[in-house]
């Protein structure tokens, strides 16, 4: 079993690494040289056709990308601690949570960074205006954000899981491109400090 | 329980009308009047904060939104037929799939939708130039997953899943909104024939 990734600041392998570490699986992260562009060559591209990080590939060749179908991968085959919920219903609102972490949240950091950020210019046709006005999008994320970890410690309900991950992969990625947080937000920085001092934050 | 949703041309309520009629479970949607804005009711956010449809109320009051984890939840409560994969191999496979489908395919089309269409301009800031671009990155997508589905039946592999459900319910909506698939793409052609075909896809 080979684990494709890359070392910080890539906020997908940082899942991966994070959810591992709670698992407490030992797997360490084969990596891929980004600035090589080694995840665009051929050799790559036959395990992942969309040239992503990070790619597990298994004994028998079977290749798994996206970073929570990866996660998902060990939940099935470790299933505990459950991060993904333990019952239907935690299953679904930890689904539930993971898509609007990435959809709300992630989305217009993601935006911001392929299309305002000085980094990507050089590499991309950017739409800057658009672009620019995904911090506005991602200020409205985390007032709202805000308000839904008012009643609760984690983001799917009083549970850590993948949804946590998610989440601190994103707001972390978005400070180091120059989206901090809101300090305003009490409890979104109180919620924030609890997880990063889980060890698994380092990994 | 109940499950707000909205008929056609919606795309998410109907991705789980989609699901439910291949579970063989009869759950009749309760509508709610979009033209109305009254997904973005006070009663309405009280059960979803984002003021989304669909959202599936269970009896003790609990709120599930995001289509596939409403599916997700009609999975683990009734298994048969697998739609998320059977073994923790497909279970992964799926779930990349339908996260390819969402990041790959549904995002240029709804890109398009909330920045270019004039239907979306009256409610809404656009950035037109960048929603134009995602014609172009929609067209990709579609020679991508052309070259995928070469050498197998359905997105996620020998068996119909719910990636394909997301996969019709995204170009079927494409289409709608003045965004049809490229003929040139057989492949693609053929798997839509295909899966059009089936009762579930006009539920």
């Amino acid at each position: 079993m080979i684990l494709y990734g890359a070392p910080m600041p890539a906020p997908n392998p940082r899942r991966v690494r994070m959810f591992l570490a709670e698992k407490g699986i030992d797997l360490p992260e084969t990596p891929v040289n980004l600035f090589k562009r080694e995840h665009k060559s051929p050799e790559y591209r036959a395990k992942n056709s969309l040239g992503q990080i990070p790619t597990l590939e298994l004994d028998d060749g079977t290749a798994i990308s996206e970073t929570v179908a990866i996660c998902r991968y060990f939940e099935e085959t470790q299933p505990e601690p459950p991060l993904f919920g333990a019952t239907p219903v935690e299953k679904a609102l930890v689904d539930m949570w993971v898509r609007r972490i990435e959809f709300v949240v992630m989305m217009p950091v993601g935006n911001y960074w392929r299309h305002a950020h000085p980094r990507t210019a050089a590499l991309l046709t950017q739409h800057k205006e658009f672009g620019e006005s995904n911090r506005e999008t991602y200020a409205g994320a985390q007032k709202w954000l805000d308000r839904e970890l008012a009643d609760r410690e984690f983001v799917a309900g009083d549970r850590f899981t993948v949804a946590d991950i998610c989440l601190l992969s994103t707001v972390d990625f978005a400070e180091w491109i120059g989206l901090p947080l809101d300090p305003a937000h009490e409890n979104l920085a109180a919620w924030r400090a609890q997880v990063s001092a889980r060890p698994s934050a380092s990994a």
